[in-house]
């Protein structure tokens, strides 16, 4: 379905799935930047005290993927819905910070390295 | 842009931008929910000690509602790269979640309410 | 039991806990750090949609008090074996973080005000 | 200091320094758990694509310890506070999830390995 969704469609069913339940009241920004936290904090559960290794098999377990793939649908729930409440056009200010990083970690330096930009020369 | 821009455009920029930094080896399941709970807590911090109405004035702001939306294209960023490394379609786990959530938050019942489902008679 | 417990009894008693369990090789500082935040996500977790009035009536519940105070263990608990493996000192770097927030924040500037240091004049 | 110093000599410490900035009025729980959790965030931020060993290795640098425990000291920082305002004695609610914990994870059946409690037969 990725190759045929766009981002607006998304906003657009989130956005009804709320307003029919009247939630605009508690879908504040600091609200649902708190509930994303939440959400991202899930997650990171599945993969804890597990080494990359082990964590990386959990994707391969069709279960265990199912439920990693519900804390990601949570995230994407909350940033979508962040983004239709504020106007925020996520194309958009995903390709600005793209060319950012484009500036930031410039293909020679930032190759094959995991340092910071702040930490690149 | 989130009008026409569909989500698996901005998973194969983002998996370019990554590939040809030969980030993959960093790139791990893991590693990715960790950056990814490290920014919603950078968008959380903009709303750290104020109240819901100080917190929704920041949207008014146009310095400020940059500073948010740089944060929201991390998580944004992070997420897509998540479900490009592993095979996720996000609009199908979206989708199914949904209707998950349209049977634990049925409208009869969810409407006006900030319970969770496990609270709701 | 405050009054009469120091810091390092109950790092003691944590790190013979964990010994026990021969946890040592899963205890590095990133998993810890990890831990922590997952924790610290749970306890949110129990303030997620309220106000801050309804919040703090979570406290007066005597099972939900209960509950959140689990999750102030849970974070206490990963706080001190964290200083515990790396010889943190604890009163130590606190008190030296108090140091430099009372120049961050003198009382005369910071009294009554939400702002961050960066910001206050 | 961690040898002498009380819980309740912290909490006392961090009472008045709030308590001189008239913060009372922000510092709700809810407020709080989210400081809390941006602290936990930003010491995380520290291992941020690092191995395991990598992360350690920090543990050795002089200058990045010192990062790594100020981080640390915000976020006890926070937890002190948190129960200084709840009025929740910390050794207490430590001591009662250990023992949750010792039945939850029983040296016979936790020892060397990362399962959950839920996992472990």
């Amino acid at each position: 379905m990725d190759r045929k969704t766009t981002i607006n469609e998304l906003k657009e069913k989130i956005k009804k799935f709320c307003e029919d339940r009247d939630w605009n009241q508690f879908h504040g920004g600091k609200n649902l930047a708190t509930a994303l936290i939440i959400e991202a904090a899930e997650l990171l559960e599945h993969f804890r005290w597990k080494s990359e290794r082990e964590a990386n098999k959990l994707f391969e377990n069709v279960k265990k993927k199912e439920e990693i793939e519900d804390e990601i649908a949570d995230i994407f729930y909350f940033l979508l819905r962040l983004a239709q409440r504020y106007d925020i056009d996520l194309s958009e200010v995903l390709e600005r910070k793209l060319k950012k990083n484009v500036k930031r970690y410039p293909v020679k330096k930032a190759r094959g390295t995991n340092k910071k930009y702040t930490e690149l020369r």
